[in-house]
């Protein structure tokens, strides 16, 4: 009964040392250099299990675990190994497989749900920063939050898939309880596959108790997601809101422009050092500098009326 | 027959107390520290029933019913005793453990439903005024109702996903049946699972029924998102036609402007205080002055001519 | 062999009078104050056929149907009751509850073919005037018939999800043979389900055919909707491109008024009534006004240019 | 061995004709004006098949084909026939009804891969243009595309649904090799349903190989869409694009403007024909008039080095 | 025991060859004339596998392996050649066909492989180019790859389900053991097909293999997808937010112009060549010079206090 944390650096060893139990093709499923571009996957072999769950990859024998967990993951390992000797003190009638399964499970759901668990208070501010302040600087950590919810998002979808695929194999089940291939080998013939293959009660136990604990975590982080998409939603719509604001308010802005270039043409015609033969009447001026005085404020409320008479200036 | 409302503050006092029926995992589901990060569930063991419908944790056996309910949540509990009351009068020939279950499932049932009854007219509200005003402030309240319909639309996933996972596991129904499991023991033997497996019409009604409520409900909540929804789609088709409404007559009030301008620039020029040697011409000036006067209008006629052919002024 | 018309005012009343045959439950699908929350539903029970489409809900027995429909759709119940007196005319070999039962998936199917048929011309109508148009009015009108298209739509899919889940169900289907079940009550036994359970023909026969005319309806309610969606679509990109293309000669008449400000500005300077030693120049009048006729134009071309080199006037 | 092209202008006459052999109900889906409203589907009846797959709606039997076309499809027909009779000389082998049922099919799925096929060179040229030119027309152009696309695209679902419907039903299946159950009816008695049920290999691997051609037509079609919703979502960004530009470069100017009608301003105010007492001094000219000529550009200058700081001038 | 390497120039010299073992339609599906409209797919016929996953087709035999690669494609023919000797080399006691097959899934899986490790830094780099300037030439980058990300999506969908329908298809998977096919005719009796029917372990373990490391590629290209709409969204967002900021700044500068227009007209008012008679009071001169030049700075700061006061700066 033991464990033992390998570092899967030479797949040719590895493939030497298992030649007799594990297929060629079942071995690059721990292989790191393919492993990294593999979904997550559980799969059982005769005598075996294969666990590839990002971080960690195991094969587990009847009365032997092997660990391989990526460089600078020891504290990974270190967590695995504590939970294993705890699981052996609790419950001594489970069998040290089964008990390394559930560690090597608790584990992963565990690691997930801490990074959840510590981005849901991140995302929480972002969101509310930038729906308070929506200026460039949020924008972007909004941008990175959404990008690490999607990442853990489809690391999550990946473990659900791989539980679930197990779930539906009711053989590969029925292998995996690595005592009872070990000990009654005779139990587990071909022949009688329709017999032993059911018989996987307490394997479907375990799976669908951590497949419900990652939905759960899925579930968080799916809420996650929407509270983003609903800020991004709210920040849109009160930028499309502020802009029609903005383009109603610059256009009575220019309106008034307008009405005073107007005035301002007429001004500057009389203004103008040519011989208009009216230069000297006394009631020219001031009628004149009434009229447009009055004529434009005039314009501008007709303009101003109009515009909101044709309801533009809805926000 | 007794029906108990239990604070589940030590789990370890309850591991000790059900260690003999609940597995070390099956505790967990109604640890309060752990089901809040939980989706719905409800699960069947030998003797037991474990039931996590949020705000309801419950553990029925044949003869007993230990409810949790988080603090606060008081009113809760009284509604779902005084049902479970009525039903033991109204339907003596019911177990009480099938009873028990019916309460917790009308009482949740019945909470969701409200909630969404609740929100149902704040919804309606809310986007009519949205429609008719389009203000920053009810854009805010827009924000706020689809993130609570969201909410309780991600409740009303769990507790359907948690109903139909049920309806799908016939052994689970078939033990749901815990008076008979008691009674029958030797009935429910392993031996005999493809016979006793399918004994669970009277359960499968009842959980079948409120899968239906939930349904209904969830069709509610449906509607209430694709209203809103709705509403947004239009606001924002709203905005973007008074937008290209608010630039076309911007351009039309700048050709204004800008015609002005180029008169002003031609009577300026004729203002400088410089020697132009027809500043004493009599027809000089009338005739620039009328010259301009006629080409500004002109100018604009022009513009706004050229601007309607493009086709610019769709809105 | 009576059909009745019945408005189900006293739920009461129907449970003592139906305590015998039907559940308590089921007596709710039927409520009017319940049945308006629930998604669509046919239940076969033992000697009764359930059936909740709305507007119309019924309960079938072998030799009575019980009809209720919502107040003011008398219309309704008289169509259906003289589709049954045609089907009794024309197979008369055909069971009287199947007969009722096929009247009844006849009326309701007939009922929402002929509203998206009358649905239809409006939506086109509204579609190619918005296409034409796209003013403030027709983008209302698309709303409304947007909102109509999803309320029918979602009331298609409850009627697809009742068929479709009767479809599943051979134990219900084989049930709602109501007359054979009555004449032969002993080949109903619980212990040769499995033998009766696959005696439905007929029965699906009918349900697979509405199923089909639903499916059918459905496809042109969908048709309809891609129709709204796509003219959102054209209406959305085509106010995109004309602001783009309102927002460019904006530029080049913004351009205009800033190279007339600029002569102007120099203009206004020698129009300045201070000592400028010049004022006598014969030449500087001229020069200065020819230099800003010659140089406005010039500065006008030049931003010009520059626009269109910088590839701005897309639209 | 005959097969006749028959309008079904009479339902009525059809009713007769075939009432021994095909139930009311079947008779609709033949029915021109039923048939339109109906999803396409294949329908095995004891005895005849019935199909309908828009354009082409027909009825087998086993030595008999009826097909209706819709009026001016006569190219249709004449191209079946001549597939049947190619289709007679090659394999004389296989049955009648067989060959027609492969005849009908293989147009239909020619039939809908020569739209796609013929579209798709349009819609390349389309995306293309519009990608260069962005201009009104396209976008005109775009919609039609898209909504041709859309079309097809739901015409391909409704008869890949038909094939799949088929493939899933193996009584109908087996109960379309006519001949046979014309030659052996007592094979095909209900009592031995499970026997016959599964002998339909034949007509499997025919439909499947057409349900296959049909998913390829369908990939193509939905490559097509991708590529539509592609060029969609470049010209959105790039009018954006664009559009942000065009904002930026109207600052710009418009801040040129602005600080010129500063300048005027001030030339303006000594342009007053009002008494300052400046107006001999022989500086202020020169001294007004250099300030304001080196303050402009200076302001001008603030300007456009404060919007490039504030990062404005993304595009 | 030979691989051939053919261009399937004349698919009638093919279907000569083979009519006794393959149907006509099965010919079509190595035709490349058709096979190119043809989703991937498996097939298994007795006696033979036709395999056809683009861009490899082959049609293998117990003892005979038939490749087809298009034009052009010698580079993939050399690979496969080279993998299918080693095999021999490493795994002798495997079948010829499994070891012809396995080859084949290596190559298209590694193809499709390479291509998106390809394709990923492209992808990233573009990504972070457009998020640092989003210029119009990134956009068009960006664009680009999209375009090849969907379209090796939809290649990786296709290989995934003519895998999936491999593994769903027992009586194929048992057919593809081609070795045993030919050495026991007699067991692959049609009558002893269930029993025959499950015998598909060795070719479900390797198609089950390639279907993982497909599902491996697939998530690594909707991690692309994924970080492309993720940048689009955020580009969207940043230029909806900067357009905001360059129409606030706009209304702030028009707001400059506006209130210099103003007080540009007064000036041009008194600056008119007509006798006001208050031409030589020495106090108007510089009372409206001072008032103007109050006023003007006034309107300024009161304009910007209305718009910061409206909340239209947001950004």
């Amino acid at each position: 009964l033991e464990i033992t944390a390998a570092a899967l650096e030479d797949p040719a060893a590895v493939r030497r040392r298992f030649k007799g139990t594990l297929q060629h093709r079942d071995i690059r499923v721990l292989d790191p250099s393919f492993a990294q571009s593999r979904d997550p996957g559980i799969l059982a072999r005769r005598h075996s299990i294969l666990v590839n769950l990002q971080p960690i990859r195991a094969l587990l024998f009847y009365n032997k675990t092997l660990v391989f967990v990526p460089d600078g993951a020891d504290s990974i390992l270190s967590t695995l190994m504590q939970r294993l000797r705890d699981a052996g003190e609790e419950s001594a009638s489970v069998s040290f497989s089964m008990r390394s399964l559930e560690s090597i499970f608790v584990t992963v759901c565990q690691l997930l749900h801490d990074e959840v668990t510590k981005l849901t208070p991140e995302v929480h501010t972002t969101v509310e920063e930038i729906i308070k302040t929506s200026s460039g600087v949020t924008i972007e950590r909004l941008r990175q939050a959404k990008s690490r919810v999607s990442k853990i998002s489809s690391r999550l979808l990946g473990v659900q898939a791989a539980f679930e695929e197990l779930l539906e194999n009711d053989r590969d089940m029925a292998l995996m309880n690595l005592d009872k291939v070990h000990n009654f080998p005779d139990y587990y013939n071909d022949d009688r596959e329709e017999i032993w293959c059911v018989d996987h009660e307490d394997i479907e136990l375990l799976v669908e108790n951590y497949a419900q604990a990652i939905d759960g975590t899925f579930s968080q982080v799916e809420a996650l997601r929407s509270e983003i998409d609903s800020a991004i939603g709210t920040i849109t719509l009160r930028l499309d809101s502020a802009r029609n604001k903005l383009l109603g308010i610059d256009l009575l802005v220019t309106s008034v422009t307008s009405a005073a270039a107007i005035g301002a043409l007429i001004a500057a015609l009389f203004g103008m050092n040519l011989n208009s033969g009216v230069a000297e009447d006394p009631h020219w001026f001031w009628g004149w500098f009434g009229g447009v005085m009055v004529a434009v404020p005039l314009i501008v409320a007709f303009m101003f009326y109009g515009i909101y008479r044709a309801g533009l200036l809805i926000t």
